[in-house]
């Protein structure tokens, strides 16, 4: 596969007010938009940071894997997935990963959030990182 | 402080070779340097993507805190911070951060891998990212 960048770093919060807050005013960044995922569950915020971007992600229901995860973590948050930019495809960056033997979360490309289709590999095959595979169709 | 973008990524691995393996022939990445971080007790790998860089970090000895991370999270590596490069140098992002009332690991900075100085924010003030920054002296 052919990756260009790290599309996004995805960061569990208990609180998106709290951590855009901190991310404003501590780090000096500016969260350009919100946006919820309904089939998701979450409420996402997005930071621009060079060719990479920020999404604080807080769940928006008890059943969310974001709720999940933070209970798991103590009620805290922290950094949930990572998410890289494929110049070749989703759809093909999937069949190539699935050729070498890793398992997907997503079969095919789905829509996820700030317009990118998107797709999950398993975390048991990825060195236990949840990761992302994006492609922008607007570019 | 004035972010310019990620730095990089660390990842805890329980093994350096296994998750390289993974990094150059899934996800088709090229590893351009290992490196022994003998304060940190780690041994790290990099791999340069967009203007972002993986950092992975293998424990050389029971006690470092990759190797704490680890135990904590059943055996498995992860996602374990988040790295930013500051315009305006560590120093000064430091003394801005705890101006802001952010706690600090690191009062001043110190040298890191891969030729940088750094410094860590307390994960307790940062949304509980563990968080770096970093400046480059050589630029």
């Amino acid at each position: 596969m052919k990756i260009s960048h790290v599309e996004h770093i995805g960061i569990a919060v208990p609180n998106l007010a709290e951590a855009i807050k901190y991310y404003e005013e501590v780090l000096g960044l500016k969260c350009y938009k919100t946006e919820v995922v309904a089939d998701q569950k979450v409420t996402t915020a997005f930071f621009k940071v060079g060719d990479t971007k920020i999404e604080l992600l807080e769940a928006t229901s008890e059943d969310s894997t974001i709720a999940k995860f933070i209970e798991k973590n103590g009620g805290k948050g922290g950094m949930h997935h990572m998410a890289f930019a494929v110049e070749d495809g989703v759809a093909e960056a999937l069949a190539e990963a699935q050729e070498k033997g890793v398992q997907v979360i997503d079969k095919a490309p789905r829509n996820g959030a700030d317009g990118l289709k998107i797709a999950f590999l398993h975390p048991k095959c990825t060195q236990a990182v949840l990761t992302e595979l994006c492609e922008d169709p607007n570019k």
